[in-house]
């Protein structure tokens, strides 16, 4: 072990961050504001009321102040899985014969086995300060449906999910984790909505989207009283809670006197990225610090690095408010070969004005690489990762090489963002080298754009 | 929060133990010694050395050295998951309105997902350092399994696991990590042993157990040259590896001054409970500390607490040592209802020796009490526990609840072994109100005890 610096950099209580960062109030080019999908006029407060909580929506609209603070019920039980460790990979390191040091914010130490909790468990706060009754969400890979209803069940509030078909299928365990913690989970596209019956006259045998089960649990929200719908991603509100993330990191970091060289994040709809990158970030934008900022998605779902930067629904069922983002089109359903999550058509409206703006680099992974960097990775640093966050370690393992053959000895900080036991169906498919890749055609991708909305 | 107590006492990397504690050095009556099957007579190294890895032979017989320095590479290890933190339950505490503390241990912090690592890769350290090329062993729930696969991926050992047929078919995944980790696993009993073949004939359709896979790892082991067997629990070996846990428990309550006045544990063949209440059983035996210490074991499987105190066979097949420890009988198998491990049909001379003494108390508990206790855990607590390591929530709750009705703020202290990630389809049947309870009859253990041999 060399440089003094520990496996693993854990924060004291004393050290833990007491507000959240918005690092909206920083950006010389803020993010384009929601537009109304009828008017296409920049969504009020009261528009947004029918479908969010009210802190939420100030939080969502909040481009000027840099801090909220973290609410004490929600730092209580932060302190129950956080600080996350920052851990230095040195059997990583060892195994690429690098130079580099490795780092990573490791987001997985609690049941719901990711960095969701974090804005799960704000977002369930402000639902029962409102006094509702409940809330409703969608979720992919199950991440986000889980850390809801564990957040559900902390506040004691009602928890519907609507959860993507072919993961509800391929993960029938994550199901029984969030019914265990009280939550009703439907699989969507359903019948028990409008938009889900819609969706299925469409496409029938659809293997459903993130797009669509949010229509689903918005449409529900709507039309339940004492509800309000949720979203575990995408939404600036939900890159300002994920900001703990960076914070922690760039604490630990600083204890030890690191400067990041390259920080790296995988990105679907880019909560953990957002919350991972939002400190250096800043620095970068003040000409602080000099420091690559990389995000990783899947090459089945390539928003950042193919999609288009125009408004677009947030959904299948174009109920939600438009936002201006990187996206595939609102209707893009990656294949279901695609294992993991990453599989959101856009990308949040915050990340995409930096990528817009040359501050973030964008790249993409092949899904049996990305498998094959978790293998390697589960071996030599014991922790099996999901495969979400495996898209970062396939890029950091990358870096990591150019050190070797260069020589030189970066700092690489990625984030971990979570486990992938719940995934053991698609590295059976791995193991059993039964596992295809899938990148979509340039004509696909400019049919799905050919459907964005005009905005003048 | 009381006290300035935080919600989780870390140990820095320089205070974590750096030798692990053997109690059988401090106990007055000495946990009896492995006996030849043939001869009655006293295992020695050599008779042991074809099955077991040479220095842990010597660990397993020496029951007079009372520190084991921990090899520099299991250390490195260790720090990639340890400490494990030291958690006080506020949440679990206000749920129960009750006066006591309670603080739990909590081993799940890593892809295995228990304890278990902690002997793993203590264990694949020493085959690996004599020469081997790989080692069999036996899992149950399949924590076991996963964290022997885990350490032999890190010391490039071969692995082959022979895994308890009802686990086998209740949790596919676990398969799936341990060949992630280059294992490879075989449902028991198995037509691919001499020993499974036979116990096939005898028990067509068994859903196994964990002594019948026992029989055959070791059939495997012995029978395959640069092979030997390892085991996750019973052993005295096993024990002292596990002191890890205790011995970062006393550390992080010492950091605190807090003196433990319950401390339980769930108990299947013992490796979890002998290791986290060695340093206090050593302090009560010296009458230096005055604190109840409990085992907590499912009622049906209920070696302790109804189980013969004698030497028994450890396996099925009847090949091992003989063991004198609390028996049901070596061909008890445990009613399928029953989901979590903890299926052992004996326990660790340790602590039997030590109940025996008076020293140990026992309770059991019933399955869908257990399960209700996780639940109400997963719930406040935010982890979702394994079901072995509920045997001991449910306790430390029983035991919180009477200090409600007494008014006393005792300190209680519980072992939370695991996590329950790979446990849903037990989740899924207590959910579903499809769990059935299962007490084994006198008639049934007294017909499995009969077939203990006779000793004289």
């Amino acid at each position: 072990m060399s440089n003094n610096i520990p496996y693993k950099i854990y924060l004291t209580e004393d050290e833990l961050p007491r507000a959240w960062y918005n690092l909206r109030a920083d950006m010389k080019n803020k993010p384009a504001p929601l537009l109304n999908p009828g008017t296409h006029q920049p969504m009020k407060a009261e528009e947004l009321a029918p479908v969010f909580c009210e802190e939420l929506i100030k939080q969502e609209l909040d481009n000027d102040t840099p801090y909220f603070e973290i609410p004490e019920e929600v730092f209580n039980f932060y302190k129950m899985y956080r600080p996350s460790p920052l851990v230095r990979a040195y059997y990583l390191e060892k195994a690429l014969d690098t130079p580099a040091h490795i780092y990573y914010k490791f987001e997985g130490n609690n049941t719901s086995g990711s960095h969701k909790l974090n804005s799960a468990i704000a977002q369930a706060y402000y639902a029962k300060k409102q006094g509702l009754k409940g809330v409703t969400t969608e979720t992919g890979a199950g991440q986000w449906g889980t850390a809801l209803s564990m957040a559900c069940a902390y506040f004691d509030l009602d928890c519907k999910v609507y959860m993507v078909k072919v993961s509800y299928e391929q993960k029938p365990f994550r199901r029984e984790v969030m019914r265990t913690y009280g939550a009703s989970v439907t699989p969507s596209p359903s019948t028990s909505t409008q938009i889900g019956k819609k969706i299925l006259e469409a496409h029938p045998g659809t293997t459903g989207s993130l797009g669509c089960a949010i229509s689903e649990a918005v449409e529900v929200a709507t039309s339940t009283p004492g509800y309000r719908y949720v979203l575990g991603s995408v939404l600036n509100q939900v890159l300002l809670h994920q900001s703990i993330i960076g914070l922690e990191t760039e604490a630990a970091l600083k204890k030890y006197d690191i400067k990041p060289d390259i920080i790296i994040g995988c990105a679907g709809g880019g909560s953990n990225l957002g919350g991972l990158i939002a400190p250096f970030m800043r620095d970068k934008i003040k000409g602080e610090l000099d420091c690559r900022i990389i995000a990783v998605e899947p090459a089945s779902c390539p928003s950042l690095t193919r999609g288009t930067y125009a408004y677009d629904f947030c959904d299948t069922g174009m109920v939600c408010p438009l936002a201006k983002m990187y996206t595939l089109g609102s209707n893009f359903i990656p294949s279901p070969n695609h294992a993991g999550g990453l599989r959101y058509h856009g990308m949040s409206s915050v990340l995409s004005q930096l990528r817009a703006d040359g501050l973030l680099e964008a790249t993409s992974a092949i899904q049996t690489d990305v498998f094959a960097a978790a293998e390697m990775f589960a071996r030599v640093e014991g922790t099996l990762p999901a495969p979400e966050s495996s898209h970062a370690i396939k890029a950091a393992v990358d870096e990591a090489i150019k050190c070797r053959e260069t020589g030189e000895a970066k700092n690489i900080v990625f984030g971990l963002t979570g486990t992938g036991y719940f995934d053991m169906v698609a590295y059976q498919a791995y193991n059993d080298g039964a596992m295809s890749d899938y990148i979509p055609t340039d004509d696909e991708i400019k049919a799905s754009v050919a459907t964005l909305p005009k905005i003048d």
